[in-house]
């Protein structure tokens, strides 16, 4: 590989600048010859504003990048090394009906492993497996590296149902977990290293090192005397203490929709009132960096962009692409196969776990047994992802009330039925397989 | 195995006429030669008038089966060859405790698998313990069969706790549901089969047969049609039609807790104010029963004990002590160890699962992966039993509150610490492990 | 299923009489209407031979049992219920070579286990799976069960690589067992249960019960003093008391080829040298059975049949079917997916385990792990038959190179390859996918 | 950890020169300040010669490390960061009966997998256990690093019969690998990366890397054409190039035991005659190297050294401590708990494996299955390995009998006793377990 080539599908993402910025950083090991920033018609003036403003970061930087902005994606594909896949399919309005429509009937919502979760699966895994055929087809080497999420399921989906095998799953949840730690402790962040096993936005830190020595019971300590460890997109409602000293495991932020249910609902339902959906606020935030991302004099990433949800995202996406380019055997905690990394779940099933990152790709670390409390919530969503993932490539109602049915946010077969129907209708355009006769 | 001998700890118990018949009417086959009928002082009273009765229905029989009872556990222990368990330390006022409080709460009290079942597993599970250390001693060759709630963790910490592996669990509800499938089938339940597996109150219908012939579909077809399956103490809300074709598995009456939590808490809240708990109705029952029992002409089991919710125990219970003693190596589900008929499920954990019962006791038959909807809460439930059961034993708070947080009917970490403080000091005198100071 | 219809594939074998004679005995709860005896067009003669002998038998019994002989295998499975498969493709003149052959190399050739035993599953498993389609196209309903060594690998294979679920691999050697401890201790057999856990001719009975108790200690200390339990066809050269001892769990007699090996193969090139090959041995009691069936007034099994090594085959096939048929739920060693029941075997791979039978099929009893000290050579006679396998259906010369190398009973890679060379061109005829060319 | 103290158990060996240069080289990324040789009053005179040669080289390389001797291992162990054990129970004349009692009976001898590694694991282990109870009072939080051989079979009796958790077994096999790929390749060896994975010398390269680029097959098939790859104390004899084909996958040296059987046995006992045992030419190269090691002028480790077959091992040690010490987060292949990286393989049992090596000590990377062939031979050595393992901690002889007899180099069970019994007399001053009566 010399004269490396990106392809960012999804490349209309208000995100581009960050990811432009750290290939700009890492260009003399990591020398991107080519980015190619591919969207849909809808997204082709959003496409152009960010690959304009990119096209002026690679300038002003004076590094030889070529950014290229196309509709046509397997013009982009052909002979990729790598592809990153941002998609939003139905962008944010349909977020906004993922957390609003469950809210209704006294649901959280959550864009993950929740009912929203369920039918972004819904929407993204078939666009996923399509870029799958074109990738077996035009660049069959390349790496896939999916940010879209729900990142578990769509790895899961990729594993089971596409013939890709070079498929990593990444996102920025454990990055912002070692950033916290790291403020907690007042340290640097790359003296703090965690063991991270679980699934995506349901991973726990089995253990956590400064400088190699384990600071678990410290950094619990702290944690459950009252110090936030969040992100900026899930309300910190904090832990009760002796919770997090029963747990001694580190537990993600998203753990609180789990742990911590009915606080989050009546959360969400005051901020709906207050501030309508994130997905709404998020919108507004996305409309304030258009605007300034089209200003034609500047040729950097703003620093209003870091201030949206996404943070570390873009550094965890160049962190991955650089160590597998340059073989660098360290460790990063991504999606994968978990090959018997964790112990029962299937060998075959992606996880979210440390890795050793190879130009071969993820080595999983085995971590054995996960701790015997957290085993059961793990595997109550890795059942909800593969229900969910099967239902996205049949288009089975069945299977998808199924999903929606055992997911731990869900009350009830009644409400999951009633919630389904109405989330179906309301992203009617973007399921076709769940509607036979809009096919024809 | 000659005269055999029968110690049933907690004899005073309403059950008990059950049991007796039971005995008498296998006793050509089942020579039970003494049968020990042994209560705590608080329990003199009733021990007496059952035991009573228990002598006239012998009497009344003319077999020749001596009845005993005492207050001197060890006394009755003693060579025994099947010891059964039926306790309820703290009697029905600690269940109306275990149902009434976690209701403040809005949230389902549930006496095995919810936080009732935790109360009642860390006020039984130490005196089971007690009793299996007597029965090391006194008669370690014995069978002890144990019908005490929550069925499945006491089975789960007698495996991890006690020295004791000649141990069964043994619970009513397979039994019904294989009632339930011939009633809608309308076929005798002989001839229908079912292959049981999952946990103690989350077991599931794998597979069911008539006459050998899988009728899976058939009967999850009529069981969506609206046919109810239910047991006497647990309301029939229905089943979502559509949820049931989605499962594809026949589900256990208790399952309604987890799949239709929202309804089951508003229906409990209901009765609660109409009737009180389900405890306190219980409670009248046993009153009634126990006048009935004291007419010293009675002589038979009455028939109304057969409103009461236990129905089919004392069968499944005399079935098998029955094909233990016989060598008759068919087929029952009971609660045993696993030894890997339930793939992901430890080795060393306490299943359900369909068993060949032989004279060694029972062998499971393998079952391999749960279907992969049903395998999350399956889990989830074993992670609660065993982090429950380790509470039990060490009296240690923090595992205690994590075993409330992680039960899948508790909203949040803070409703488990309340509702856990509140009923540890309900149950105090009963929990000498947590209370320290008490014990000294 | 009325009128049973019944397919016995390779009908011309001397052993037909026996399982002629089985279904007779149990006509009244096995209703066979038809059975149909089919071979191929070489085994004719044989064929008539025994198929009217089998037509004198079932008239003598008076039993309303059809018997059909025919060479068109289609014709024959049209609606079946029941296909046994009792073949030898290539005769005993292609055994001869199995044994004669690695003996040149100073190896043991063991027809089912051994390089033998590799070269029979090479010529058997294409032809079993062609038969696979045919019952999958024409009686897709119907049971699989093969008696045709090598039974292991011909599961594993119809497992893997047919659309046949329904399928049993049978093998006498767990009858024996049972009979051989019988005699031991000097009771009836039915009184005598063992549980039976392992591969194919690698089948351990880790358990001895006498009327349910267990006895294993006493039988395995008359078994080391001396007692032996063998098979007509294998030469019982005495087990070593103190291994016997060690063990704890009861070896098989093919046991002895790897526990025994120098032993086992001085032995065999003796008899060589004095009687020529066990195939060229039992082609002479071939040839005097043939001459007994022809006599028109014989018209029972005659008793010499007895004295060939199959003993108990065609009663072990009858109560197998007869237990499908009947739904009896009991218990039998039969071949068939793993399903979890051995630990650290592959749920899909074949085994030999205790199942209970069901007119469903077999559902194996969980045995967890096997004791430490049997655990590897289990696994690595299950890596050479999963190779095998392979070979045997892709017609890989690596593969098949490497099945030979791995087997335990061959002493290099080079013995390998000179065996595999000679062996390959001997069997030509038979391998049709090893010699493309001839395929043209 | 500063000032780290290094306490070697064994320090008389012949290679403890190639440590302590080790040590020198790496002090300043490892700074250890004391370093003490410990071995038993019969290897006085050696551990002098060698602990004078130690001080002159830290001499002559002028870094603080003091070099201590002593007989008194308490002493020693107090406060240790770091243990290493070198031991040979019996000395090398032990050996040459492990490797000449064999052979006279047609068996390989092979001082870690075969029948002589069975006695230097009896004779080892419980020094090893010893030398753990130790460690446990003196310095609880040292690492035990272990290179004698049977290194697999140590390190699975510690972890499974000590208390001491922080252990790894070292070999210099995968090194030794990993030098021959690299010369096959013409590359520096820095540039080759093998993912090992199996047991001590049973250890297969899953994958071969250059550069980080897949170079499995291209290794293979140069192998097959006949390069060597191979150990100094390892007869090379060559491999048939189609089984190296057919395998697929890295052989190590030692797997031309199990391979290669009758070839390696004609080699040995063609050597015997010619030169004695291996242990016999081992002793009269160390004469010579302690003869050198005498010269008071020699202050540098000599050339000679490196002629000896452990070449690697001191700088597998130094690279591992080093490692550890500086939480350096690298790959190395170490014997270590397998925690669900191979699977099929018990979570605690020890395997050699690439592990990220950090300050609280080795990861092992997940491997998931191992390939179907090779599955088996590794199962069955594991097997030998943990009967071995608990035959030296009971001292019971029929466990010990069993491994011999379980050992895929043993032909017989009658063998098996009749070198066991001869072995265990010849060695029976190292033996006490197995004789009590020497014990009082």
């Amino acid at each position: 590989m010399s004269g490396i080539k990106v392809v960012t599908i999804g490349g209309g993402s208000s995100y581009t600048p960050e990811l432009v910025e750290g290939f700009i950083k890492r260009y003399e090991e990591l020398p991107i010859s080519e980015l190619w920033l591919v969207d849909i018609p809808q997204g082709k003036e959003k496409l152009e504003i960010v690959g304009n403003l990119a096209k002026r970061m690679v300038q002003k930087a004076s590094v030889p990048m070529e950014i290229h902005l196309t509709l046509d994606r397997k013009e982009a594909l052909s002979g990729a090394d790598f592809v990153t896949t941002q998609l939003r399919v139905g962008l944010l309005d349909a977020r906004a009906k993922d957390e609003r429509i469950p809210l209704k009937y006294g649901v959280i919502g959550q864009e993950t492993n929740g009912p929203g979760g369920l039918f972004k699966g819904l929407r993204t895994i078939p666009v996923i497996l399509d870029i799958c055929k074109d990738i077996e087809e035009l660049c069959p080497d390349a790496w896939l590296i999916n940010f879209s999420n729900p990142a578990g399921m769509v790895t899961e989906a990729v594993l089971r149902y596409s013939n890709i095998k070079k498929t990593i799953g990444l996102c920025n949840v454990p990055v912002g977990m070692r950033m916290g730690v790291a403020e907690m402790l007042d340290v640097a962040p790359e003296r703090v290293h965690i063991d991270f096993a679980g699934l995506n936005h349901m991973v726990y830190g089995l253990n956590v090192y400064l400088d190699g020595k384990l600071v678990t019971d410290q950094v619990l300590d702290i944690l459950s005397s009252g110090a936030s460890m969040t992100m900026k997109n899930i309300v910190d409602l904090g832990w009760e203490p002796d919770f997090i000293k029963a747990l001694r495991v580190l537990p993600c932020p998203y753990h609180r929709y789990y742990y911590q249910t009915g606080k989050m609902l009546a959360q969400q339902a005051e901020e709906l009132n207050e501030k309508g959906t994130r997905a709404e606020v998020v919108q507004g935030l996305e409309a304030e960096l258009f605007e300034l991302y089209k200003d034609p004099t500047l040729d950097i990433k703003p620093p209003q962009l870091e201030q949206r949800g996404g943070a570390y995202y873009s550094d965890a996406a160049c962190n991955l692409i650089n160590s597998i380019y340059n073989d660098k055997n360290d460790i990063q905690p991504v999606n994968t196969r978990n090959n018997g990394a964790i112990a029962s779940i299937p060998h075959d099933s992606a996880v979210e776990v440390n890795c050793v990152i190879t130009r071969e790709g993820p080595k999983p670390i085995a971590v054995g047994d996960l701790p015997v409390a957290v085993r059961g919530l793990v595997q109550q969503i890795k059942s909800f992802e593969r229900v969910a993932a099967e239902a996205a490539v049949t288009g089975d109602y069945h299977k998808a009330l199924l999903a929606m049915t055992i997911n731990p946010l869900v009350p009830s077969d009644t409400v999951a039925k009633e919630m389904l129907d109405e989330m179906l209708e309301a992203h009617k355009e973007y399921l076709p397989l769940f509607f036979h006769e809009e096919r024809v």
